[in-house]
């Protein structure tokens, strides 16, 4: 059901032409006329109607608005599945009762640096490594990461540790060698909208986390999501990582009530990423417990041995001693929201 | 200390002109010329350089910038006063170990409704109730609150339970009716800049919450304390509510991580409206709990009998039944971060 | 008609305590049953709905979204009054053909540099003298602009030139000494949704520009304006200044969009403040003509004649020479437009 | 020269820490003691600092603060290039005194309608015929262009017209096909800082059309038209198309400011869309002229013969005769500011 609102004053013909227009899509009109306003409502399955065709009957004469009721994803949403998502990576889950904490470098520097930061965070307890060996950079002048030896590094950390290995896929050609590499494929914020990168990822059988685009509403970050699984890709796990606000004080805004929105539309396993969102090491402990006490299926979060040599975003990371700490708090955290860590 | 920044090719005229500017604040310069840009330190208390002063600087010949070191509040600075402000209403405190719940409706409808409620928030463990008697609406059309018969029922629900009275004044012209009845004075998000109102309420000696504006930085916000505590009332409670953003799946975006950022920054408390923040009731259990987890000192939470028949504001309040399970399920995530309420 | 969307399988029985409800705020409905959803339309003056019983039906069991078709806003409408509302200022007008171009410094600082300004922009073609007595500044340490004394040279610049005085207003016990001097009382962005300020202005006979919000939205902003007009003041001018978003570039960002969205939905004046707006007084003339070119009845402008020395604001004033330059370069823009200046 | 800012009571061990690295970078250092802060301007070629070397210092012991005076961008700079870039496409121009006017529906439908609109833009007097072969779409259920066969299409409207053709790309692995047909190559919004997708145009010998991200700043525009020029590619043309803000009444807000600041910054062309800027056919024309007021180059406008039978956006698209009129419109609004259309 949707709804078309004519302007004042529309003309006879104006609806005639628009019921025509309908029916010549197999729907039907129900017709309502207020003092001010006439309204139809579309009865049918109006899900068929596209973008296009809506801007289209948007364009029309005498039509001034068209609201949509159904919500425009299908496989993402909690109506189409409404027990949790649980994705199992090697034996490790991400949207069970165990929080996920999937931790590592922003970049993978080095094979030592990725091993020794790898077994740090496991020591720490937890769950995934994590490490760009292809990295979006606002400068092309800048480290733009060790690609394919950055990923073997990935692999050896986890050969070591058994950590399954989160990391980034930026170029469609990249696939082929990612998916002998990683166990979870992510797909950074920047390329939340490249449509062609969603289609392929949506073809393989690796879960993807999607973090969520710096200025996109969750329609979009869950369309985003329905692009993968509409090719048949249903492990999809969302990250929030903060939206570009006007605040300058944190590098951007990490939106938390995501979360709880996320868990009413979707069933899809919904984690945080507290370092990109604040961007500042000392002020993301505090927004991992909040994610946790907001109900948030897991965290990303970046930790680095020596954060003033890093590569890349040391001001965000923490350094293992730091992560080791806020663990141990993330623990009561979870337990006072029934979840364990 | 501040710093000037002069454009690539600025004159040496346009330098020495500037230097005697500085000169005649009774500051002193040092001066580094690079490569491309020479840069002037500027050292002496700079904090007396005004803002109509630092603006005049930058239109000078030959500046490209002006970047200011010194944070331009000083009484509402963590540098001015390292220990926490803990605030006493009544015997029930804002800033300490326990966090502070103000709960009650949006709106004061009558007498019954508002002592009703604040007993039965009173029983979950509320320690102050809230309610408005002034309102701002967006439509001059819309219920604009009960006046002074709303502060004295607010007072009868106080005399009933014993919970201190937080309510919102609107206008500097109700000030002496309003300390005759409130305990805490809250000033809106929609106020926060209304600079005439701060400096009334910084005048007496009343707690003041105060609201973060809609698009308001955390600096503009801890300023706008400042306006209140250059007059002498240093008991200031800094409440985040939401800010404006892109998203419409919530009514503001509410941002957490201005708690932490706050507890750097500042010594005053600092509670979290979530209510306000999300706009609808059943996502305010989620962000309330992270609130405490992201270190809020108390939570501002509308509850309503019967939100259907509120006055306004409905859609966002918890029923009594709610507000009570919330309070249960918030003890341990208190606990988890050492807090108590 | 306002529309009410049930949530898929609300009870027959929340529908009838829906039907109930609008029966008794004698409005009839109309039920259209889709396959997913089912949409009540509204029948009946709902304008009457306020906004808090709109809420109050949003809380409602069953009830998904309730859409309002009516603009919320009657007398600041377009459908409320078809022509072009023309404000006449001692034979100065806003709205006509005439763009009116409103000029001066951002303060007043003395009588002399007052008069002077004054002189120099009629000179060069300016219809109105601006300046602030009262200033609105984010600092208590700040200049707060010289008060009644501000408002005197004002007049004295009117005096001696025939320019009427625009300035601003912040406090409603202002009003009294600001209706003996000014012509067009001024409300800040930051007042806008001041709403006992706006009460105020509503009930004298002096015509208002309404500054927009820095985050208020048009809807919001024609609201406040309702509320001026609801007083019985039907002066009201609108003036876009620049809305706050995630660029730093310019200081706000100019939403000249604003102007046409504007002129669809409501008869009164629309001025634009290119000087606020982007804060750099070199990018003021490129965007004072894509102010006129967009449709705006006037321009602020500010003009000083030793911006370097200047109270506040300096860096987006005009110097005289520039502002007589760009009064030149806007008349063939305006001629392009079939508008005069 | 950058500066770092040390926090109040930095040791003189993380000064002499921080010094020996600048020194490891071969950058020298001036170190002021203010009273409160101790600022240190390095002095060198500090554009070899990378923005993870940036991060690296800031989060060094004792760092408060980095600020880099020197823009990350070079190529792209005024600095590097004074005089205006002007494009050559097949003898017509972008960035000379003829404002470039790029027009022709959102997508290419079919060989009749793409040839006939170009016939009719043309005839108008625009220079350049737009269409998307390759669409991004929000939705994985919506029309994605017609590909390969779209372009051949816009080929064809070329040779009948003579009218260069502007269209999108959307993954590096259409590139080749891209360059056989394409005369400019656009980069969508979405794809502002898809990185490798840069990289990739930035090797062909194509004029690009790089269109502005939902929610980028100018800086980082520029520097995504620096990973462009980075690879040789010197032909950049930037495109203003609306910014998200939280404004509903248009799609996003058109920035037109941004013309002017980046007339400051840059040598390359810019031009605006005000179609997707507004998103309403109604309100196009108006942006229009203030987008040439404003100094735009060119203009981007969608022209669709039969808005409501469009298969994209035919809610923002002018009709041929209203495409007509409006280019009549803008002759005199380019005279008035010595362009030319």
């Amino acid at each position: 059901m949707d709804i078309i609102v004519l302007k004042p004053g529309a003309s006879d013909d104006a609806l005639k032409h628009l019921l025509k227009k309908l029916e010549s899509k197999g729907l039907t009109a129900n017709v309502s006329r207020g003092t001010e306003r006439t309204i139809v409502g579309v009865i049918g399955d109006t899900s068929r109607i596209t973008e296009e065709e809506e801007d289209a009957i948007r364009a029309m004469t005498g039509v001034e608005n068209v609201m949509r009721i159904i919500r425009p994803y299908k496989l993402a949403s909690r109506e189409f599945q409404s027990e949790n998502t649980v994705i199992d990576v090697r034996g490790r889950t991400i949207g069970g009762k165990k929080v996920a904490v999937i931790a590592g470098p922003c970049s993978v520097e080095n094979e030592t640096m990725i091993v020794s930061i790898a077994e740090e965070v496991k020591a720490a307890g937890a769950s995934f490594i994590r490490g760009g060996a292809f990295k979006p950079r606002t400068s092309p002048y800048a480290f733009q990461g060790l690609g394919e030896e950055g990923l073997r590094y990935l692999a050896e950390a986890r050969e070591k540790t058994g950590l399954p290995v989160v990391t980034e896929l930026m170029d469609p050609r990249d696939l082929g060698t990612m998916v002998e590499y990683a166990d979870v494929i992510q797909i950074g914020a920047r390329n939340m909208q490249n449509f062609r990168l969603l289609l392929e990822v949506g073809s393989v059988r690796k879960p993807v986390l999607l973090k969520r685009g710096l200025s996109s509403t969750i329609k979009e970050w869950l369309m985003s999501a329905e692009y993968i699984m509409s090719r048949g890709n249903h492990e999809v796990i969302l990250c929030e990582r903060g939206i570009r606000t006007f605040e300058t004080a944190t590098r951007n805004t990490l939106d938390l009530s995501a979360v709880p929105v996320l868990k009413g539309l979707t069933h899809l396993p919904v984690v945080v990423d507290p370092s990109h969102g604040v961007g500042k090491w000392d002020l993301v402990p505090a927004m991992a417990k909040a994610a946790i006490a907001a109900g948030a299926d897991g965290l990303l979060l970046e930790v680095h041995s020596n954060p003033e040599e890093a590569m890349s975003d040391g001001e965000q990371s923490l350094k293992p001693r730091d992560f080791l700490k806020l663990m141990e708090e993330l623990k009561p955290v979870a337990a006072a929201v029934e979840r364990e860590i």
